[in-house]
């Protein structure tokens, strides 16, 4: 369990409220505080149950508490003004990690406007939905899910420990790296399917193809349903790995479309990039379904 | 309902198992034939009780009635053989449809090997699974999807009525078009988004990403996930459509490209894409699941 005196999840929407429901299903049973930016949202949320107490960003002081834990659940582009207002009520003590998509800039700009940075830990939880709201919040949202934690070298071991405890807790499968290495693997397995799922919408419409499009369409592009500006903010910090990612994309396509092309023997390669595609991804999936089960059953046990 | 007096299925896999149960479902009462090409998924297909009979590809004689209607439910690569088996026993009057995901080319063979083309009228219904195999069909598998019927010019006014209504009895939305005009719109909106499908999980693979990925990768790659064998036949069958969509998958993810790493004003445009892919996804997903709804109430009514 976590060694935190409280903890405040900052932006309630679908990760934030998710992860006090979780908390709490999971038996934390010190004060969750839920702190937004407009009263409407807060008033939605009070409803929800999620929270003991609601605040508004305004009077972050507030909800910071010696040996408290801060999550920071705003989208990327509230980041630095967030960081901003975090400094002036921030102490070492004071825990502060996040969800963020993109690791890299998030931690420089940590270590910019924090004057204690090393109680900063970056997170990013790989649980999402292209719904959002706390209304479609679920406190099952991170069991069994992957999570990536990147604490810098200079990090205070209660910070990296209770960071780390958190998500234990919510049941997910902790994995370090660097910001970096985060950042460049995300951008192959998340970011780089988002803006391809974003074209293939729009190249299906053109085509009139939209008509025609079931199941295996709705599924392939469904992440094309997320907010385009959250988006936006993932794609903007994290340019340089996307672009790279994109560049290994049009070379692999392009490879694809030539041996299709050729016919005879390039039909075999083909064949043998949709087999070993299928193998990959099958191995993949026992494990993944793997981990969600067996996190999902220690919600049984006594 | 449909006005044949059986309805024989050659191939029992998941889409003939799905088509019986759905039509026993729907009320039809003839007879509707099993055929298959070896013992072992006969006796699969005959312990689940989806038809009346079973009987093996080389009595397929003994399936052909006056009157009655074959659906020909075997992966692309069967469909030659099965042309010319079935060109031995087929006569006026007895309708043939098939459910093959590219149809210029199976159009044309059938013109080519049976005596009686102008009974033949190919089919496109779009429901699928990545799963396979008798055992994981369902009555409701049709329900609601799009059927793409691709009837020729001199085809028999009897054959297309008992065709499109096959498919509406399954409860499925019907369109007609040229087998030349459904390749070309499937190769955009199924036949790409499954080589993009593949791509992903072997770039995800090989840059390390596999550990983080989540929900999202699932979904976007669920269709990779479909038999090689199979899908290499419809890249095979439909290459030149496949290879004119893939040429334009790569101009559209080379703007994307190019304008994230301008930044800028790329940015701007970047947004637009994302913001327009929502937007289109969103519309044409509110119109796919009412249909599936709407078709799916049609069951409970008396």
């Amino acid at each position: 369990m976590i060694a935190a005196s409280q903890v405040t999840v900052v932006g309630t929407g679908l990760l934030g409220a998710s992860l006090a429901l979780g908390l709490r299903q999971a038996g934390y049973d010190r004060p969750i505080l839920g702190v937004g930016r407009r009263r409407s949202t807060l008033r939605r949320t009070a409803r929800l149950d999620c929270f003991d107490h609601c605040l508004l960003l305004e009077d972050l002081e507030q909800a910071v508490a010696d040996r408290s834990l801060l999550v920071l659940c705003a989208p990327l582009g509230r980041f630095n003004d967030l960081l901003d207002r975090l400094a002036v009520v921030h102490r070492p003590g004071v825990i502060v990690t996040d969800v963020g998509s993109v690791k890299g800039e998030v931690c420089r700009q940590a270590a910019r406007r924090l004057d204690h940075p090393d109680w900063f830990v970056g997170s990013h939880p790989m649980a999402g939905s292209e719904r959002h709201g706390p209304e479609a919040a679920s406190a099952e949202l991170f069991t069994g899910k992957p999570c990536i934690v990147t604490p810098g070298r200079r990090c205070a071991p209660a910070a990296r420990r209770t960071v780390r405890a958190l998500w234990r807790t919510l049941r997910m499968r902790l994995m370090e790296m660097s910001p970096a290495e985060h950042d460049r693997r995300a951008a192959m397995i998340s970011h780089l399917p988002h803006a391809v799922a974003a074209t293939l919408v729009r190249l299906g419409q053109r085509a009139g193809g939209l008509p025609l499009a079931s199941t295996g369409f709705r599924d392939t592009t469904r992440v094309a349903g997320g907010d385009p500006d959250v988006w936006m903010d993932i794609l903007r910090d994290n340019r340089d790995s996307i672009v790279r990612a994109l560049d290994r994309m049009l070379r692999e396509l392009g490879s694809l479309r030539c041996e299709l092309a050729d016919g005879g023997r390039g039909d075999a390669k083909v064949r043998a990039r949709l087999g070993d595609a299928r193998a990959v991804r099958e191995a993949w999936l026992r494990s993944f379904e793997r981990h969600c089960a067996v996190s999902g059953n220690q919600d049984h046990e006594p």
